[in-house]
């Protein structure tokens, strides 16, 4: 218990300091430097136990050359920040150490799951909050569930007999939107070419008129118009798909309609920022990620499912050394039999917590706050243009001094920009400012 | 920070009374009393928030009415031990809060998991641990990765055109193995029907003869034999397939060998015990989860691969904001494109730490000692039988009492027993002991 005392030592020291804005926000070195072993940290294992002293460096190294994610500074990746409330939770989270898969073995979190997943119902905007829903290790994976459930609502003969036993189906998706969908489409043995990209206009948004002509041609060919994902919160431009338009031409045309809120799905939460979502509640299913710009700890993703049953209906295997129905409690509690997982770890404990510390209001203030901040942004840079061409330079440098952290990439005929992302709850306008000083100053010696 | 440092309080208090036999493992309520909130305890959210005193009184009660998975009379999940240096790994990682997709943003935990899938890859015995791998949310996704490699390996045309570009492919995998095979089955388009069950001998091992039967039948058929999975620890007896037998079969009809060691994979780290999985060597992919027997806290799991550059060709999709090929560090550290996430959670740091901290030789003590104490437990309980027959009632007798904790079900031709797992490195020949004397307690009232 002393030794976990000095580690909780080590963690606070390294938390404090990352909300100081004087510490770096990364000290940066190549894969060969860490594994030839800098100052004596070690990452091979031996036959051999090390001394607890050892460990604690250990520790100590492996927070030194990470990656301060939390610092006002980072702006990176979808998720940042550091909320210290979701952190305690994640700590107590490990130490009870259990799994979601039935009410046996986690009472509690099975209920916080299944409360916490009905407000999101209703704050999506279906009536009562009714429907299921799951927390899962990602977006990624709830938009997997997403394709898997509207396939099994269309042709549940393809869980018994394979996708032969279905005609060639078509999934639909922006060609700003997550890679998650053409992924999903590989494995679940859709194929990448069957998943059809939707061009966008100026601002990142699926033009609806071109979806409707692609659904035409599909059926022209024979190909059975399945699902279509509409983006809420792309992930380079932050664009919103607009939902209400492709849902008409999905009861037109008779095809699941799912929304990826994973990064837009916070704006829920805001009555001010909210509209850019209207229609999501006639959406079938919607992926939406706390860990993203709700500040949650990594990783909290829920897929939401306006019809109930079909989560079960679509992976239930009825394994007897789990699921047995003769439990003396009220074994419709028990979630294994939704997931494609088996054991499945608590994510929503963090969530739940920071909502009860928050409250509903908590998190609004929080997304206004950000919105404001991107337009602060916006506003500033509006007129400054230029740099874009030396983005990938610039990002290296950047990561050399440590001093800030933001994305690059090329999207379309655009070449390499720079991708903020304005979700941590640390950054101020001071930190933006210091975003675009940092650029300009470090492209000056190009 | 003082708030964190009283939850730490809360934390530490909690792992003490776990280690005190005198604590109950549970504190048994049903779903509706818990809703309707015992004693205070208000799982509903709201909108306003809650002060921070209140928190930490939620972080009680959630402790309170939990399981203790890490107490020394938990033997109900395959799971289960509180390992303090890998609870330290985890509270440093959530502290940390990144994400494995690149070295960019998680760079010494890449590298710990490049070295530690290397290490565990030796231990399987392929030449110089070369091969590939990744760390996944759990044993049923890394089983459901082995058979996505597997198609990709002889059918990779069905990325991009599905499962019609391919014949009809069966899987084959015992009836005692784990669910999670069937559920790959299904989610990825193959079908459940394709996945044809093997039968078992009395202590519930593939029978090979079988095997080659059906494997005979599907190709008279017209199907194509694509994939077997040979279990190494299975889910209710624990037993381990022949794995020699089932890779010449593999050999001889050129199909994909898997051996699921999610339970069992464990042995490997023991000498006296590793001849179990005699034959590991051959196969193609490897589930190994040392969030089971290893005692590695939730979750952990590998799936390794011998052939290299399978992962990535089955599901890279090369987005353009994360793999940026033009960055200034060598990209073949990121990991993400061999990923069906996205985002993925860093599973690796509590498990590198423990290595570091026991040694190889330490998990082998471990590993040893779990065999003895279910040697001990055999040789105590082969002469008493006949309760088989009630174990719902003493189990939900059990529950109520709150002293251990124990599963059972049925399998097959036999009716409900107690499934016995040894994996809690806090649990002793007295807790054995004890197990016994409290089932025949619970039921001589019966």
């Amino acid at each position: 218990m002393q030794f976990l005392l000095e580690v909780v030592d080590i963690l606070t020291n390294y938390i404090r300091k990352t909300f100081d804005r004087s510490t770096k926000v990364l000290d940066f070195h190549h894969p060969h430097q860490l594994l030839e072993g800098i100052e004596g940290f070690n990452l091979e294992l031996s036959d051999q136990p090390e001394s607890l002293e050892q460990i604690l460096v250990d520790c100590r190294d492996t927070l030194k050359y990470g990656v301060r994610t939390g610092h006002p500074r980072f702006f990176n990746q979808l998720s940042s920040g550091l909320d210290i409330i979701g952190l305690a939770g994640e700590w107590l989270t490990s130490t009870a150490n259990t799994n979601m898969f039935t009410y046996e073995i986690a009472p509690v979190f099975v209920l916080m799951e299944q409360l916490t997943l009905k407000k999101m119902r209703e704050i999506v905007g279906w009536p009562g909050g009714e429907g299921d829903g799951i927390f899962s290790p990602g977006g990624a994976i709830s938009n997997m569930y997403s394709v898997m459930v509207a396939r099994y609502k269309y042709y549940p003969e393809v869980k018994t007999k394979g996708m032969s036993a279905a005609p060639r189906l078509i999934l639909f998706t922006s060609e700003h939107s997550h890679y998650s969908i053409k992924k999903a489409g590989a494995a679940l043995g859709f194929g990448v070419e069957n998943v059809i990209l939707l061009k966008c206009d100026e601002r990142g948004r699926v033009i609806p008129a071109d979806l409707e002509a692609k659904i035409i041609d599909a059926k022209q060919k024979g190909y059975v118009p399945l699902f279509v994902n509409a983006t809420a919160g792309s992930t380079v431009y932050g664009a919103f798909d607009p939902i209400n338009e492709i849902a008409d031409l999905c009861e037109k045309y008779n095809m699941w309609l799912h929304v990826d809120g994973a990064w837009g799905g916070g704006l829920l939460m805001s009555r001010k920022h909210r509209h850019k979502l209207s229609g999501i509640e006639r959406a079938n299913s919607v992926t939406w990620n706390p860990h993203k710009m709700m500040g949650v700890p990594l990783q909290c993703s829920a897929i939401l499912v306006r019809e109930k049953g079909l989560l079960q209906g679509c992976n239930q295997m009825c394994a007897g050394y789990l699921f047995q129905p003769d439990k003396q409690y009220d074994v419709t509690y028990d979630t294994g039999d939704k997931a494609i997982q088996c054991g499945r770890h608590v994510d929503i404990f963090k969530f739940w917590l920071m909502w009860k510390a928050k409250g509903t209001s908590g998190f609004e203030q929080h997304i206004n706050k950000c919105l404001e901040l991107s337009e602060y942004l916006y506003t500033k840079i509006k007129n400054r243009e230029g740099y874009e061409m030396v983005a990938p330079k610039i990002k290296a440098m950047m990561m050399e001094s440590g001093t800030t952290m933001v994305g690059y990439q090329p999207q379309g005929d655009k070449v390499n920009f720079f991708r903020m992302v304005v979700s941590n709850p640390a950054a101020t306008k001071s930190d933006i400012d210091f975003l675009i000083e940092e650029i300009e100053r470090l492209g000056q010696d190009l």
